[in-house]
């Protein structure tokens, strides 16, 4: 990316082994990711331009000496922050604040969006998937390097469990997900907040048992008419954008939690002493989703989540540029890059 | 109180019976709460005055016809908030949050400081003491109406636990009481923010293992130093101001829990985007003490915790005035008028 709408598609230096700890990952799927479209709306042109993605999946091509757990033809799925998966961090499940580890596509580390990636840490970051590379689970596969995890995480920061009412703030993918993962941890009742006709039948497909078109005043007023004027116990917010964290905040009830996974669009949260006074928690942050693929894996394999759905747009590399015109434009939901 | 400054001692008409669900309450202890010193230092001068207190233990006088729970002569200790103890949220604990419920000295309701106090609600309101009105043990059971019940909820929702290693942030009675609380909770690295002599002896009989006597950056630098570069697990914030308020956020670990029960003299929790990287949760608010009556009460009963101890006087109703004075030129850490 070279700039705010300016995605361009180059042949750089081929990817290579550096540090004993690495792997050599051939890209086969990856995605364009929500928080991707930040810096498609707002970077600043660049001459050197920089790398892009974070959500893939590939076929292990070539490891350092030092890796142990995946070897040359594994088929591997890389969360969005790799981790070397033994410090103190990575111990207690928090692998995105890992001591030694780091983001894709800055700092020197490759992006996701391309065809091969040096992966540092292999061990500690990467997963191995017991399919083939063209198995049909590709898609809700591919979800659990980011967006099914980032749901699964705001469903925890925001305590869902059964017999709780939950409230999803953001229809995009991420607030898909976060229906499913509330769903999956044993929430009847879940309100979607958005106003888009196919993610609103995609969250009915996933559980959501009430959807609130309205926005601001109006959706806080509605959230509260279907919930005996109290709020939701658990309220996932999935955008970032400052009135959406004050929707988030507005239609908890007291004693409540709200799990943000929304990448703060602002600093300071913008609570009000009601968020006090009502005992409201506040949580979340980028998920450890390398923390959550093992938990998460046996259900896509058996079928009984299907994240994947979220993609309504296939493609190849060559695609991308329209695939974050498409996304957005809100055209698409989220866009694959099939290699 | 008739303004900032302005405390006076005055004779009213008699507390009395009103609804069914009442009980009339003769006050034999009650004490200065360090929230009463807010509007000790900011109240506009008012022609009617307000009420004051909200932590009192006293003898029934009197029952409606419909409280089952006391009865006359039974010594009772009152949390800082009424509550019906039967609505949703009193049934999950927040009795803060009560629908039918409310505070002392507001609303036509007394205030806790006064020989004499008619309780709404009394059956989910009040907790018998099993022990005699001039107990040796009140100063702590008193402790149980707020203070206590306050620093256990800055711990719980700071999600303290045995080998966490917790900040206290504050060392006014809350913020001892949070040491207490964190001790009970399994705590054994507990460090203590504040500088005044008294307060820190005190802090470290009730279990602080290390005491940063900064302020501001240099407290960060120095919890930082005292926890191996990361910050402290739990912090309790008991404070409430703008500027402990980033201190509590800034001495917590990624993956932390910052528990805030000091009352937010700004409305917005002043977070930077660290706290969402970090993925640190941000609970807490007003305690709902009455849930905690039950559980801290064996051990205040047994001596395993000595809450009372943060009275450093004890004084008669005429003494109150100077007891507020005491307390907000900290001379006093927390007063306890004794009728």
């Amino acid at each position: 990316m070279y700039g705010a709408g300016d995605v361009r598609i180059e042949t750089v230096p081929d990817a290579h082994l550096i540090e004993s700890t690495d792997a050599l990952v051939v890209v086969t799927r990856a995605s364009i990711c929500g928080s991707d479209l930040w810096p498609y709306n707002q970077m600043e042109p660049s001459e050197t331009g920089q790398r892009m993605g974070h959500e893939f999946i590939g076929v292990v091509e070539a490891v350092g000496d030092d890796v142990r757990t995946v070897k040359p033809g594994d088929v591997v799925v890389a969360p969005f922050a790799w981790s070397d998966g033994t410090c103190v961090f990575c111990q207690a499940g928090l692998q995105t604040s890992c001591l030694h580890g780091g983001f894709w596509a800055r700092d020197g580390i490759d992006g996701g969006q391309g065809e091969a990636v040096r992966v540092p840490q292999a061990d500690g970051t990467l997963v191995v998937l017991p399919v083939g590379e063209d198995d049909a689970l590709m898609p809700s596969l591919l979800t659990l390097s980011d967006v099914m995890g980032t749901g699964h995480h705001a469903a925890l920061a925001a305590k869902v469990g059964a017999g709780k009412t939950v409230a999803v703030v953001g229809d995009g993918a991420v607030g898909l997900c976060g229906v499913i993962a509330a769903r999956r941890l044993g929430s009847e009742r879940i309100i979607i907040l958005g106003r888009h006709p196919d993610r609103i039948a995609l969250a009915k497909d996933f559980g959501a048992t009430d959807v609130v078109s309205e926005r601001g005043g109006e959706a806080v007023e509605r959230v509260r008419e279907l919930t005996d004027g109290f709020g939701a116990h658990s309220v996932l917010e999935c955008v970032g954008h400052g009135q959406s964290t004050i929707t988030a905040l507005s239609v908890v009830r007291p004693g409540g939690a709200v799990g943000r996974v929304g990448l703060p669009q602002q600093e300071a949260i913008p609570t009000t002493l009601t968020t006090f006074f009502d005992n409201v928690t506040i949580g979340g942050g980028p998920a450890p989703a390398r923390a959550y693929i093992e938990e998460l894996l046996p259900d896509v394999l058996d079928g009984r989540i299907e994240p994947g759905r979220v993609f309504d747009r296939v493609g190849s590399l060559d695609e991308v540029p329209d695939g974050y015109r498409a996304m957005n434009e809100r055209e698409s939901i989220k866009f694959l890059v099939k290699f």
